[in-house]
C-alpha cells in the first residue's frame, strides 16, 4: 500500500514526525549565532546520551567515516591493533586498519556467537611489551544481532593499560547501557540513522582524555577526518567543514525527546523490545541466531528451517509493507533480521510477530501454533 | 521578523519547498530496489548536470570530503601537486596535501585577484622531467567571489601531458558552464548545498578515465573515501556506506528541477543574477571586489570604503532578514559578499538591492544616489 511503509531493519530507522518537520525546515547558515546556539544545545544533549564529560564530536559521514576517524586520529603506521571480528562489521574495522599500513591481530567468533572475552585477556596478556596499540570491539554486530560483552572486554583493555579502547557503537548508543565515563571508553563512534531517530549522514565520535594524548603522536595522514580540528571549533560551537545543517536541526529535536523519556526509559525500551521479539520467535519455533544472553536491543536475527527467509521477506514487504533486513553475505537467504531500535514501540512488534504470523501461514511453514508469537510477545509486554 | 530568513550566502542555499518536502519523507533502506531505483536516475542526471559520461560518485561529506576524496585517491606520498592559490579555498587545497604528505608547489595570486594562467603555464612548461602529478585549482573561489580561467589553465595542463586536473567545482558547478568532457576535466568535485539546490550532506565527485589510471598506482591510504568502492557500488545502483538517503531523495527532486529549467537557462540565469548584482554594486560606488571579466556567478564581494562591512551585514539581517556572508580570515570586516547561487531569481536581487539601500542609508553611507542600484540591476534585467 502506498506509503504504508514500516522500517525494521537496523538502519534508518523510523523518524518521528517531529523530526520529519524540523529536517524540511528551510536551512540557515552554519557561521551564524542561530546555528552556534543549536550546536551548542546539541552538543550538551549528546554528552549526555554520551554519559559523558569527553569531546562529541559531529562529522558529515556515516558511521565508518566516523570510525575511520576514530582510528586513523590515534594510530601510526606499523602499529598493532587488535580486532574482535564476529561479523560483517567486525571484519571491516580489520579491512580499514590494514588499508592504513597497520598491523592487524583479529581475535574471531563465528558470525552469531559473541566473541570471547577471554581469548582477548589472553592477547592482552601476553602483549606484555606493550605493543597493543589499540583493541577495536564492534558493541553491537548489526549483521548478526549479537552483542559482545564490551563491560569485561574493556576491563581486561584496562588492565593491559596501554592500549586505547575504539569501540563501534553504532547501533548500541541510545539503545542500551554504555557508561563512557564510568567504563573509561577512550573512543566511541555512532551514527545518525540509529537510536538517534534522525536519517542518515550524521557520525559521532567520542574522544577520551587518553585518545587526545595518542592523538599528539600519531602519524597516519588526516586532513578532513581529522578530529583535532573538530575539537577546536566545537569549543566555539562550530565545525571545520560545513555541517549538514538540516540534519543538525533533525537531531537538536531528536536528542530533546530522548531526553524527555530518559535514558532508563531507552534502554528499557529496547530491552523489552528485544525480549518480546525473542520471545515470539521461540513461540513460533523459529530459531535465534543469537544465543541467549548476547541478543543486540537493536536487532534480532532469526535462522528459521525449512523455509527461505528471503521469501518470508518478500511476503512481509509485499503483504504487509513490513521491511525487514536479510542476511549480509554468506548469510543471505540464511536468516532474516528483525530490526526493533530508534523510534519503534510495543505496538510495532506486536504488528510484526502478528504480521509474520500470517506470512508463515502463507509460504506454508507449518511448524508453528497461530498466535503463539503474538501471545508470547504480550506475555513479555504484561511483565515488563 | 520570525521564519522570514533569506539566505544571500553561497552555502547552504536556499531550497526549493519541494525538495524540503522530499527531504522530510520517511526514509527508506539503501538495500532496496527502491533505493537503487532512484539512485540510477539520479546518477543519470548528475553526468547530465556535469556533462559527462565519467562516473559522477556521491558521498556522505561536505564539499572538503569530496576534494580530499579527488586528491588522495590519484597520489602517493611525495608527488608534486601544483596548487593554485587566491583565496581561502585555494589555501585549503595547498594544506590538504601537506597533510597527506605530498611535495606542494603554489601559484598564487592576491586575494580578489584571479589566478595567473602563465605562471601556471611556466611552471608546468619548466617542468620537463614530468614530475607533477597533478593541478588543483578552484574554479570559483567562494571566499573572494572570483572565477578562475580554468579553460586555459587546463589548456597548459593538457599541454604538459601527465598532471592531472583536478577542480573544486564546488560554487561553479551548476552555476556556469563546466563541460567536463569537452574540456577533459580529470576530477571535479562538489557540494550539495550549492547550485543543488538542496542542504549540505552529500558530496560529488567525478573522475574520467585518466584518473583512474592513477588511481591503480596511487599510494595514500583510503577507506571511507576510497573511490574505488564508490565506483563499483555505483555501476549496482549502490554505495559501500550507508548513504544521506533523505539528502538522496531530495537529490533527485532537485535534479528533475534542474533538468526541466536546462543548462543553458541555468547558467543564463546565473550570469543575469551576477551582471545584475555587479551593475547594482556600480549603481551605488560600492567597490567590487574582484575584476570585471573574472566575477563569479556564485557570488558577488564588495568591499565598501567609509562604511563597515559587518555593520551593513548586520543591519540587512535585523531590519530585512537578508543574510549576506562576511569575509572571511584578514578580510573579515572589509567585504561582504551577495550570494545568488542556487535557487535564486530575478525577484532576489531585486529585493536584496533594495534593501541594501535602505540599509545603506540607516548606516549613514552617503555617496550613493537611492534608487541607482536597483536602476541598474532593472536595466541588466530589461536586457537579459
Amino acid at each position: 500500500m502506498d506509503d504504508k511503509l514500516m522500517l525494521m531493519i537496523p538502519g534508518p530507522t523510523p523518524v518521528p514526525e517531529q523530526v520529519l518537520l524540523a529536517l524540511a525546515k528551510h536551512p540557515f547558515g552554519h557561521r551564524s549565532g542561530e546555528f552556534g546556539k543549536l550546536m551548542a544545545e546539541v552538543t550538551e544533549n549528546l554528552k549526555w546520551l554520551h554519559q559523558t564529560q569527553n569531546d562529541v564530536l559531529c562529522l558529515t559521514a556515516s558511521g565508518t567515516g566516523a570510525m575511520e576517524a576514530g582510528i586513523i586520529n590515534f594510530l601510526s603506521p606499523g602499529d598493532r591493533v587488535l580486532v574482535g571480528c564476529n561479523g560483517k562489521f567486525g571484519d571491516r574495522w580489520a579491512e580499514l586498519p590494514e588499508a592504513f599500513g597497520l598491523n592487524v591481530d583479529k581475535v574471531t567468533a563465528e558470525w552469531g556467537q559473541p566473541l570471547d572475552p577471554e581469548q582477548i585477556r589472553a592477547k592482552l596478556e601476553a602483549d606484555t611489551d606493550k605493543q597493543i596499540k589499540a583493541v577495536i570491539i564492534t558493541h553491537s554486530e548489526t549483521s548478526t544481532g549479537v552483542l559482545n560483552d564490551l563491560e569485561t572486554i574493556n576491563r581486561h583493555v584496562k588492565a593491559h593499560g596501554e592500549a586505547l579502547i575504539i569501540v563501534d557503537a553504532v547501533t548500541s548508543l541510545g539503545a542500551v547501557n554504555l557508561p563512557i565515563d564510568e567504563w573509561g571508553l577512550d573512543v566511541v563512534a555512532s551514527g545518525s540513522q540509529k537510536a538517534y531517530m534522525i536519517p542518515p549522514g550524521l557520525g559521532f565520535v567520542s574522544v577520551g582524555p587518553k585518545a587526545w594524548e595518542a592523538y599528539k603522536t600519531a602519524k597516519l595522514p588526516r586532513f578532513y577526518l581529522d578530529l583535532g580540528k573538530y575539537r577546536k571549533d566545537a569549543a566555539k560551537n562550530t565545525t571545520p567543514f560545513t555541517p549538514p545543517v538540516n540534519l543538525m536541526v533533525a537531531l537538536h529535536t531528536a536528542l530533546r525527546m530522548m531526553k524527555a523519556e530518559g535514558l532508563e526509559s531507552i534502554y528499557g525500551r529496547h530491552q523489552r523490545l528485544m525480549n518480546a521479539t525473542r520471545e515470539a520467535m521461540k513461540g513460533l519455533s523459529l530459531p535465534l541466531f543469537a544465543p541467549d544472553g548476547f541478543g543486540s536491543p537493536a536487532i534480532t536475527a532469526v535462522a528459521p528451517t525449512g523455509v527461505d527467509s528471503e521469501k518470508i521477506r518478500s511476503v512481509m514487504k509485499k503483504r504487509f509493507d513490513i521491511v525487514l533486513a536479510g542476511g549480509q553475505d554468506h548469510l543471505k537467504g540464511k536468516i532474516f533480521r528483525i530490526g526493533h531500535l530508534g523510534f519503534v514501540s510495543d505496538r510495532d512488534i506486536l504488528a510484526a510477530v502478528a504480521s509474520l504470523e500470517a506470512t508463515l501461514r502463507e509460504v506454508g511453514y507449518e511448524g508453528f501454533t497461530p498466535g503463539a508469537g503474538v501471545a508470547a510477545a504480550a506475555r513479555v509486554f504484561a511483565q515488563s
